[in-house]
């Protein structure tokens, strides 16, 4: 049986799930997009999700008459539809097509490419890497400069996992001005005793769903933290480091550039943050 | 009649050329593009597109196995399948649609997305916009750093035109580290006395076809060249100003940020190399 697609309104087999040629999002890059995670069947963080696309849109000024119902529907008619019961919903809206390629904005009016499916993962909670950590390699930070709009233009960070694949690596770490940026596609944090830093927002990262829900976790859980960037080096010389994205939740991170940090295994605080934060994600899951 | 485009081998009416919602290009912005003029049914500068294309497919180890013959039969087929006299050949190459989003490059053998498609413009030689001179605005260069590669990620470009646009002027010019890069969507130029002044070449800025030709012609009509950045100040203290590209040849800039350049209007070595530049390229079209 195919996967089925939303596109456009319509729940299609995934091979029929087809956009013109003309589309913004496929010549000009002028789509924004939303990852959400499912466990048991239901949505994590999504109100967290919706309005860093609301203010995605805002940002390029693109428009989407769905509403946060419609799309809470469109994401549960998928999981039914799909039987996912562990595993993602890709979300994409683009600027549609306005009949021909052009620089300038399409008329007002212009109807938005609007797609949603699903990826199934089994086993997204009890990930097997969370148990042994991934190691990364630093990477100079060529991306644009609004990271902070969640666009489709994602070929360097697709580069760059394939360099740190080459590399024997499992990710890359971005470095912009001698610090840490952030991961190819998650936010980034080293714990040196009690203390967890990691970068604060700005447009020169992304303003994560899970990162903020992960910090106010940790500020009730009484760990200090300090928002300020840190160099590759200071990485390397914490007790801990890790990542969070809404897809990987909290990854401990145990190599950076072939340096070994601590014992070379996952850390207490990431480990114990992953448990909490999977547990209050679940209890909020929709 | 609708227009006729190709994709993946097939001349389809425009309505039908579509591609899946996987695709790379749609989900990455993991594609490349080259846009070429069409005059008198002819096309211009086909071997310098085409090395350009090889080049940045190279770059991003993307493979596409059509000739250079291929690619000019396509070209030639659908200029007289749409009946273009004076136009655009657009062309995009993706790399293709792995089957599901996947952040790592598809497994080798993928087949990439090849789209191309005509614009119609008549009056595209005699363009009035080149007859009075174009204003411009600056605004920084948030690209990202691989501009030598002509990607479709595109969202900045257009963001900045209707920046442009909206403060009542036709283009931007960006500007990094205090020097002029390039304009939105094409390489710029200074005059004064009888030198011309642009950016030396690097992964700053698109390496112009059109410019590598004109700067061949300028050297040709004795002028004297300069490859080196420039800043604002510097150019709205020019003598002249003007860009070049595939779609807009050279085009005479007679406002930099609300400053107008001499008298205001087109100088004399825009339009010599305007009219250089169009001769020529007539000349070598095929």
């Amino acid at each position: 049986m195919s996967r089925i697609v939303y596109l456009n309104g319509d729940y299609l087999p995934e091979e029929e799930a087809k956009i013109s040629v003309f589309d913004r999002g496929f010549v000009m890059g002028d789509a924004v997009y939303e990852v959400t995670s499912v466990l048991g069947g239901k949505v994590l963080e999504f109100e967290g999700h919706m309005a860093r696309l609301e203010r995605s849109m805002n940002e390029l000024e693109m428009h989407c008459d769905l509403t946060r119902d419609e799309w809470l529907a469109i994401h549960r008619e998928l999981i039914a539809r799909n039987g996912i019961d562990e595993g993602l919903v890709y979300l994409q809206v683009s600027r549609g097509n306005a009949g021909d390629r052009d620089f300038h904005y399409p008329p007002e009016g212009t109807p938005p490419t609007v797609v949603l499916y699903t990826q199934a993962k089994p086993n997204l909670a009890d990930d097997p890497k969370a148990k042994v950590g991934i190691k990364v390699i630093s990477l100079p930070d060529l991306r644009w400069h609004r990271r902070d709009i969640k666009t489709v233009q994602l070929l360097y960070p697709s580069m760059a996992k394939m360099a740190a694949e080459k590399a024997g690596k499992n990710d890359a770490w971005f470095v912009e001005g001698g610090y840490v940026t952030e991961g190819s596609s998650n936010n980034v944090y080293i714990v040196k005793g009690n203390k967890i830093v990691t970068r604060h927002l700005s447009e020169d990262i992304l303003h994560g769903i899970t990162r903020a829900s992960l910090l106010k976790y940790a500020a009730e859980a009484q760990m200090e933290i300090e928002e300020r960037p840190f160099t590759i080096e200071e990485a390397q010389g914490a007790d801990e480091a890790f990542f969070t994205s809404a897809s990987a939740f909290v990854m401990p991170v145990v190599e950076i550039d072939g340096v070994t940090l601590g014992a070379g295994s996952p850390g207490p605080v990431a480990a114990r943050l992953r448990e909490i934060y999977l547990d209050e994600s679940r209890k909020s899951a929709v």
